[in-house]
C-alpha cells in the first residue's frame, strides 16, 4: 500500500502525474507481465475524499460506507499508540494546554511542548489521578498531544461534548452529556470533568501545560477480525503510528522494528512462512503530495520502484499494489479521484498495460472496483474462495 | 442536459449514430481539453429505459431506484403546470373528452380541442364545482389535457383506480378503490365519483367536451431539496413544462423568459451571479430520436454544438455535458442505452477522447457511473465537499 499513490497531471510538468514523471523500470516490467492486470479502486465512492481510516478499511475488505465500521478519530489515534485497547474503553483525544489565572485559555497547546515533556507530564497524571469506578490512562503521543482512555467494567458512553473550546480567550468547558436524560452519557460526563478537576490541580504548578483539553470521545468499533473473515494469518508492516494502529483494530499482528520500506522488506521475509498475508505500508508518497511536492512525491514512488524486486522474490501466490486513496501534489491533500492498481497471480488475465499510471489504469483490464471489493479479488486469484451456490 | 443525448449506429447511415455524423467543431474540442474527461452514465441501470422523470432525478442525485423518489405521472404532468402544489394535493392527469347520450365514449379526446377551448371549461367547471370537504382545481395543459388537482386538510389516497376506460366503445367508469376496505381510498373515490358527476352536469351543454376522463391518482412526493443536499443555490433553464417541473419538484428556482437554447444561455449568463448550480435542458434532440428522424437529431446537436461556446465563457469552474436517457432515431424513443458524458473542471485527469460519441465515451476516463453518481463527481471537482472519515 502506497498511501497517496494516486495523483493528478501538473501544470508545472506538461500536465503529467507524479507516477508517469516517475521512472518505475521495475513497476513497468511487473506492470507488462501476462500475469499482471491493473484497474482502478474508488476507496468509498465517486466523488469522495476518503480519510485514512476508511481508505485503509476498503483496502482490508470493510465496505467504509457502512455505518458499523466507521472508526471515531479518537480511537483510531488511540489505536495507533503502542497500547492495547479494550473493547469497554472509552477514548478522548487529549491536548496538554495553558490556562491564565483566570481560567481562560491562553495556548491550546501548551507552546507546544516536547514529546518528553508530554510522557513526563502523563506519568504525573497517572500517578497522581484516582477516579470512582473507573480507571484513567493517560497515553502521551507526540509533543502536547495524548489520549485519556477512560476503562470501566461497565461501557461507557461516547454521547458526551468536548471540554476543548476550540479557541483561546475562552474557558474550558464542563463535559456534557449530549442528551441531558441520558443516564449513560451524565456518568460518563461526571467521570471526565473529576478527571479534568484533577488533573487541573495536579498540573497547577507546571509553567505551561497547567490544563487539559478533550475532544472527540470515542469507543473502539466493533470490527469483525480480519484473519477470521478471511482464514488467513495476517501481518502488518507498518512505521507510522496509525496504520499499524488500524491494522491493530482489525486483528492483525503488527510487527516491529523495521524503519524504512527495505527493512520492511525483509522483515515480511523473515516472518514469511509464519503468516499467510502481508500488509506492508509505504507512507512518504501521501506525505510529498500533502506537502505539494510533486518531484518529492516522484522520488518516492522511483524509491518503491527500487524495492519492489525484493517483494517479487519472496515468493507471493498474489501481489496486489495499490494505495489507500489519491494525493495529487497538485491538490496538496487527499482527494476523491480513483486509485492505481496493479494485481499479479497466477490465473490473471492479460490486458495491455504497461506502467502503473492513472491513464493506463484506466483503461485496464481489472476495470474498476470499490476498493473494498479487492479483497475477494486476491482471495480468489490466492485459490482461497469456494464456489457460490450449487 | 441534452434530452435523449445518446443514439444508436443506423443502418441508413453506415452504421454510425447521431452523434458520430453530427459535425460538432466546438464539442470536439471541449473533449479533446486535458480538463476534460469522457465517460458512460447508467440512468436507472443496466437495460433498463428510464421514463424523463428517473432521468432527471438521477442527474440531480437522487437514486431513482429507491421508491421515495418515485413521482407518479400525474404529480410530475401537474408539477409541469405553472401552478404550485402542497403537499397534501392529490393530483389526476384528465381529458376533456365525447360520450353519446347512451353514456359510451366516442372520443377519448374530445376532437382534440384546442388549448384555449381546453382553458375555458376548466374555468367552467372551476366556477361550478362544489365538493363536500375538498376544493376542486381543473389546470389546464395543451389541448384536451388537464390535471384535477383535490385539496383537502387531510391527505387524500392514491389507491384509486382511473375513470379512464382507455378505450372508446366503453363506459367512463365509477372511481373505485384499490382495496375496499381501506377508508381513506373510499373517501377518496366518493370525492372523484361526485366530481364526475358535476362536471358531467356542467359540461352537459358542450358539443363536444360533454365528459372527463381520470386517472394516474398520484400524491407528491416528499423528496428533499436539491438546494439543501448539495449547499447549492440551483437555477434551472428549461423551456418545457414537465423539466421545469421536475426542477421545481427538487426546490430549484425556474427560470422565465427563453424560448431557445441560445436565450436561455443567456438567461443563465444574467442569473450567473444569483446561483451556484445551473441545470440548462435542451429538448429537441429526444424530439427528433422520437420522430426516428436521424438527420434531425444531428441538426440538434448541431445547434448545441454552435452554442456551447456561450456556455464555456460564461466562466463556469465545473461543466458537464450528458443526457437523461438516449434516444436513438432507430429505436424511436427513449432507451436503456448508456448516456454520452463528458465532464470539465480544474482537476480533471486526463483520457484520450476527442470526440463526445458512444464509441469514445465507452473508452473514456470517467468509466461508467450510475447517473445519480455524477452529482458527487461534480461537487468534488468544485471543491464542495469534505473528507470522509479520519
Amino acid at each position: 500500500v502506497v498511501d497517496g499513490l494516486g495523483g493528478l497531471g501538473h501544470p508545472d510538468f506538461d500536465f503529467i502525474s507524479e507516477l508517469e514523471y516517475a521512472k518505475t523500470p521495475n513497476l513497468d516490467k511487473f506492470v507488462s507481465l501476462r500475469t499482471t492486470e491493473v484497474g482502478l479502486l474508488y476507496p468509498v465512492n465517486r466523488g469522495i475524499t476518503p480519510g485514512s481510516g476508511p481508505g485503509h478499511l476498503g483496502l482490508f475488505g470493510y465496505d467504509p460506507l457502512k455505518p458499523k465500521y466507521t472508526i471515531g478519530r479518537g480511537a483510531l489515534e488511540a489505536a495507533g499508540l503502542e497500547f492495547t485497547l479494550r473493547p469497554n474503553d472509552l477514548i478522548f483525544r487529549m491536548n496538554f494546554s495553558q490556562i491564565g489565572s483566570d481560567g481562560i485559555l491562553v495556548d491550546r497547546r501548551a507552546g507546544r511542548i516536547s514529546s518528553q515533556e508530554g510522557a513526563r507530564l502523563s506519568e504525573k497524571l497517572n500517578k497522581a489521578i484516582s477516579l470512582r469506578g473507573a480507571e484513567a490512562i493517560v497515553v502521551p503521543s507526540r509533543d502536547y498531544r495524548a489520549s485519556l482512555i477512560l476503562r470501566t467494567n461497565q461501557a461507557l458512553s461516547d454521547q458526551v461534548r468536548d471540554t476543548d473550546p476550540q479557541r483561546e480567550g475562552f474557558r474550558p468547558e464542563s463535559c456534557l452529556p449530549i442528551d441531558s436524560r441520558d443516564p449513560g452519557a451524565r456518568r460518563t460526563a461526571d467521570l471526565v470533568n473529576s478527571f479534568v478537576e484533577q488533573a487541573a490541580k495536579i498540573l497547577s504548578d507546571e509553567p505551561k501545560a497547567n490544563m487539559v483539553l478533550l475532544r472527540g470521545a470515542s469507543r473502539l468499533p466493533n470490527i469483525p477480525r480480519f484473519g477470521q473473515i478471511y482464514g488467513l494469518q495476517a501481518a502488518a508492516s507498518a512505521i507510522y503510528p496509525l496504520y499499524r494502529g488500524i491494522a491493530r483494530l482489525v486483528g492483525m499482528d503488527v510487527l516491529n522494528g523495521a524503519t524504512n520500506l527495505a527493512e520492511q522488506i525483509a522483515q515480511v521475509k523473515t516472518h514469511f512462512d509464519d503468516y499467510t498475508f502481508f500488509f506492508v505500508h509505504f507512507k512518504d508518497a501521501d506525505s510529498a503530495g500533502e506537502d505539494g511536492d510533486f518531484l518529492r512525491k516522484v522520488k518516492a514512488i522511483e524509491y518503491v520502484d527500487q524495492q519492489f524486486p525484493s517483494i517479487l522474490e519472496i515468493g507471493f501466490d498474489v501481489i496486489a499494489i495499490t494505495g489507500d486513496h489519491s494525493t495529487p501534489s497538485l491538490l496538496r491533500g487527499h482527494s476523491w479521484h480513483s486509485v492505481p492498481l496493479a494485481v499479479s497471480g497466477p490465473y490473471i488475465r492479460r490486458d495491455d498495460a504497461t506502467r502503473l499510471t492513472e491513464y493506463e489504469c484506466a483503461k485496464g483490464g481489472l476495470g474498476r472496483l470499490r476498493t473494498h471489493e479487492l479483497m475477494n479479488v486476491l482471495m480468489a486469484n490466492a485459490g482461497k474462495l469456494k464456489k457460490f451456490g450449487a
